[in-house]
C-alpha cells in the first residue's frame, strides 16, 4: 500500500466519501488509489473553483467534509476564491493538493510555487506531508481539523514521492472538540436584554436550523424581541411552518435604517453587523451609537445550548413560537419577468424540501421575503462575497442530498466565473434547475458607484460594468456543456419552465430576461 | 484629483496604456478615474484569470507592462494561476488590487483576506499603499518593478480610502536597471566549450528574437555546436528565413535521449534542463552525468552581449548562419484531422507575421517541427505549466499588436479553465482564430499515469481523465459568447476553415475533432 492509498483509505475511514477533483500529474497516484479503493465518489470538475465550491455546498447540506483534489499551487489558486467563501461560511473542507517530490522542489520547476503560502490565507489548517509513512495520519488530522465547529478549511499538501512510496497505517480522524460552551453570566445578561421591540436577537450559523429557529421564535413571542439573521447565511431553514427570520439588508442605508431601531442586540451564531464595504462618510459599524451588544455565542459556540438557555431564562419554553410562516398561495402575474414577478414564479413553484442556492444579487433582493410562505426549504447564501459561488455550491448540495431538488438562482455576471459547473452537473446528472438572471450588467456596481461617491459615471465607466456587448446566450452555452436550456421573458412562462426543470430529474437551465 | 486619478495618471505617464479589468466595489474610484482620464484602454474580462493572462500576452508582444484591475483577495486569487505563468515567462505585469479602507480591515468583513499573502507567491514586488498622497508614486514604482529584466510581476494593493482621498503628485516610473552584464572569464570558458556536435548552445528568453537567433546560427555554423531552446519559451521568432531552433522535448524519456548527446552545454537565457515533474526512478536533471554546464547568462542577463561575445570569441561574426529555415511548400493531405494532418493544415495556412499561441499539449507536439518552414511568425509557449494560459494570452497579444493575426491552438481541457476569454475576444473584436483540439480527454495525464508508474489504470481512473461524458460542444459555447464558430474533422476542410477565420478580421473558433 503506497502513501496515496493509505491516504485514500484514511479519508474513507474518517467518513470522507466524496472527492471533487481536477487532478494533474503529481496527483496520479491518488487517482490510481481512488480506482483501487472502493468507497469514494469522485466528481470531476473542469476548473478548480467548481471543485472547491462544490465541497462547500456538500458540507452545508451533509455536515460532512468532502475532499478536493487539486494540482499543485496553480490548481489550488484557481480554487481559492471559493475556499474563501467556504471559510467565511464555516464549511468544513479537506483539500488534497499535489506537490513536487522533495528532491524536485529545490530545482524551481515550471509548476513550482509556494503552496503553503497560497493555502494559508484561506485555510485554518495547512500541512505538508514529509514522508509516505505519515500520509494516512496527516489525512486523518486534516479531517479532524475540517470538522472543528463550525467547520474549517484544512489543506494537506501531498508531495508526489509521499504518494508513490510505501505508506503507513490507515488512520481515522478524531471527533471534533465540543462546541464552545455558554458563559452563565453572559446568558443572564442576554436574557435580561431581550425585552420589547427595541431588542434584537441576531442569529447566524447553526441557529438557523429548523429546531433552533423554533426556539428563537418562542423567545421572540415571550420577550417581544425582534429576530434577524445576518445578511449572508450558510444555510437557513425556512418556508411554511417555520419561524421566519429576515436578513439584515445588504445596501448600507437600508441596513442602518433597520438596525437603528435596536438598543440591545444579542448575538447567537452571528457577528455584530458591519458594512460589507467601507463607504465614504458612512459608518462601518451598522448599529446605532450606544447600542448594547451581547455576544452570547459565536459561530463555533453551542448554539442549541445558547437558545435553550435563553428560552429557559425568559420562560419561553412553553409558549407558541412567533413569526411562524403560513403557507402562502401565490398567483403568478402575467407580464414581463422583472424582480417581483420572478419572485412570485419562484414562490409558486418551489417544491417541498428544495435547496435554494441564492446568488441572484440585485435581481434577487425581492426573492427572500416573497418566499417566507413557500413550501419548506433550505436557503443558502454567499458568506464570503466572492461571486461565482452559486453554481459550484449547487453541485455540492445536489451530490450531498440526491433526493432533494436544487434551485440555483444566479446573476449572469456571477455565473460566468464558474460557468464550467454546468458540465459537471450534466456529467453527474444532478437534479439542479439553474435560473440565470440576464440583466446583462454588473448591476450591483451601478449602485456601488453612487455609494462610494461617484455621482455621475461617464460612458466608459458604465461600459466597464456592462455585459451586453455581445449579449451572452446562456441557452447556447448550457447546451454546449450538455445541459438542456431555454430562455423566458414572461412570468407565467417562467413558472412553467421552473416546473419543467424541476421535473426533468437532471440539470436544466433557464435564462431569465430581466 | 483623488488618489485613484493620481494613480491612473501616473500609470499613463509611465507608459502603461492598457488595463485588463474585472472590478468590484472597492475599485469603483479607479473605474471612475479611467473614465475621466484619457489614455488608458480598458478591456473587460468576465473572470480574472483572463485579465492576468492577457497582461502576460500583452507584455510578450509589446515589451510593455499592462495593468490589471482586480477585486480584493478573491479577485486576485482567480488571477493567480496565470500570474504564475506570467512570472515563469518573465513577463512584466502591474496588478492593481483593490482593498478595504484601513478602518474596515480590522472588522473582518466578508471579503477581507490576506491580499499580500496571496500576492507574494506570484509577485516579485508587493506593496500596499498607505495614503492617498503616495498612490501615484507607488504606481510608478510598480511599473519600475515590472520592467526589471526579463520582466516582473508587481502587485500594488490599493485601499479604497487611498483611492477616494485627495491624491499626491503624478509620478513617472524609472528606467529599469541594465540587464546583468556578462562575466569575461565565463565568456572565454563558454566560447571554448562550444566545439563540435557534442556541445550545445541552449537558448531561452530574449535569445530567441530574430536578431539573437541569427547570432546563435552563426555560432553554430562556426563551431558545429547544436542549438536548442527550453521546452517552453515566452516568445520565439521562427519560420522561413529565421534560424530554426528545436525545443528540449517535454516527455522525460525523449528529453533524456536528446540531451544525452552533449558533453558541454552553454546556457544563454536558459536554465539547465530539469524534468517538468519528478518521476519515480528517473533523474531530475536531464543532462548526462558529468556534462559540463556553463551558465553564461540567465534570463535577466544581457543576452545580446552574451551572443555577440560568443560570436566574436568564436570568430563567427562573418559566417553565414546555420539552420536557417527555407520556405516549405506544404500540401495538406485529405483525410481525418489527426496531429500530423492538422500540423500540415497549420503550416500551409499560417500567414506572414502571425502570432501563434501554443497550448495544444499532446495534440500539438507535431506542430512545432512542422512549421519551421512556414511564413515567419512568433511562437508563444506556456512557461509556468498551469493550463488555461492560451486563450487569455491570445487576447493580450491581439490587443498589443492589432495589425497581426493571432492563431491560438488550445487543447479542449486547457481551454475550459479560461473559456470566458471568448467573450472578451468578441467584445473587443480581436483578430484571433482559435483552434480547439477536441480529443475529449486530459490526454497528457494518460501518459503521465504510465510515467509515474501507474501501469494499469482502471476504469474509474480513466473516467476521471475523460471529458466525453457529455462531449463539450465548442461551437455552441463560442456562439453563446458571441464568437462565430464551426466544427471540422477533415484536414483540407480545416485548412479552409483556418483561412476563413484568419480572413474574418475578428474572433473565430474552430473545433477540431481529434
Amino acid at each position: 500500500m503506497n502513501g496515496a492509498e493509505s491516504l485514500v483509505r484514511s479519508l474513507i475511514a474518517s467518513g470522507v466519501d466524496t472527492c471533487f477533483t481536477n487532478p494533474g500529474t503529481s496527483e496520479m497516484h491518488f487517482v490510481a488509489a481512488l480506482d483501487h479503493v472502493p468507497g469514494m465518489r469522485s466528481v470531476l470538475a473542469l476548473f478548480e473553483g467548481v471543485a472547491t465550491g462544490a465541497a462547500d455546498g456538500y458540507w452545508r447540506m451533509s455536515g460532512k467534509p468532502a475532499c478536493t483534489l487539486l494540482h499543485l499551487g496553480p490548481g489550488l489558486a484557481n480554487g481559492i476564491a471559493n475556499l474563501h467563501n467556504a471559510k467565511k461560511a464555516g464549511s468544513g473542507v479537506v483539500n488534497i493538493v499535489g506537490e513536487h517530490a522533495e528532491t524536485h522542489r529545490a530545482l524551481d520547476a515550471p509548476l513550482m510555487s509556494d503552496i503553503e503560502g497560497l493555502a494559508r490565507p484561506v485555510s485554518h489548517w495547512v500541512h505538508t506531508s514529509v514522508s509516505a509513512a505519515d500520509v494516512g495520519r496527516d489525512g486523518a488530522a486534516a479531517v479532524t481539523a475540517a470538522r472543528q465547529a463550525p467547520g474549517q478549511v484544512a489543506t494537506l499538501i501531498l508531495p508526489s514521492d509521499t504518494a508513490w512510496t510505501d505508506g503507513g497505517p490507515v488512520t481515522e480522524a478524531e471527533a471534533p472538540d465540543a462546541r464552545t460552551s455558554i458563559d452563565a453570566a453572559t446568558m443572564e445578561q442576554a436574557a435580561r436584554a431581550l425585552s420589547g421591540p427595541d431588542s434584537l436577537l441576531l442569529l447566524g450559523g447553526a441557529a438557523l436550523e429548523a429546531d433552533t429557529l423554533e426556539m428563537a421564535g418562542k423567545i421572540s413571542a415571550q420577550t417581544g424581541c425582534a429576530l434577524l439573521s445576518e445578511w449572508a447565511n450558510a444555510r437557513q431553514e425556512r418556508g411554511a411552518g417555520r419561524v421566519a427570520v429576515n436578513r439584515v439588508p445588504y445596501p448600507i442605508d437600508a441596513a442602518l435604517d433597520v438596525l437603528s431601531k435596536f438598543k440591545r442586540i444579542v448575538l447567537v451564531g452571528a457577528r455584530a453587523p458591519i458594512g460589507f464595504f467601507a463607504y465614504p462618510g458612512k459608518p462601518a459599524h451598522l448599529t446605532a451609537p450606544g447600542t448594547e451588544i451581547i455576544a452570547l455565542a459565536d459561530a463555533g459556540g453551542d448554539l442549541v445550548a445558547a437558545l435553550d438557555g435563553l428560552m429557559q431564562e425568559t420562560g419561553a419554553a412553553g409558549v407558541t413560537p412567533a413569526h411562524v410562516s403560513d403557507r402562502a398561495q401565490v398567483t403568478v402575474p402575467s407580464g414581463p419577468t422583472e424582480p417581483r414577478s420572478i419572485a412570485s414564479a419562484i414562490a409558486a413553484t418551489l417544491p417541498e424540501n428544495a435547496i435554494v442556492v441564492d446568488e441572484a444579487i440585485t435581481t434577487g433582493r425581492a426573492f427572500f421575503p416573497a418566499t417566507h410562505g413557500a413550501a419548506p426549504h433550505s436557503w443558502l447564501n454567499n458568506c464570503g462575497g466572492s461571486i461565482g459561488y452559486g453554481l459550484p455550491v449547487a453541485i455540492g448540495a445536489a451530490v450531498a442530498q440526491p433526493d432533494r431538488k436544487v434551485l440555483a438562482m444566479i446573476g449572469d455576471g456571477s455565473a460566468m466565473y464558474t460557468v464550467q459547473s454546468l458540465w459537471t452537473m450534466a456529467r453527474e446528472g444532478l437534479d439542479v434547475t439553474v435560473l440565470i438572471f440576464a440583466n446583462k450588467t454588473y448591476q450591483i456596481l451601478r449602485g456601488e458607484l453612487t455609494n462610494v461617491g461617484v455621482g455621475n459615471p461617464g460612458p466608459r465607466a458604465i461600459d466597464m460594468l456592462s455585459l451586453d456587448r455581445p449579449a451572452l446566450n446562456w441557452v447556447d452555452m448550457a447546451r454546449g456543456m450538455g445541459v438542456e436550456a431555454e430562455r423566458v421573458d414572461e412570468a407565467t412562462d417562467l413558472a412553467r419552465a421552473i416546473k419543467a426543470g424541476l421535473s426533468s430529474g437532471g440539470p436544466y437551465l433557464i435564462e431569465v430576461t430581466c
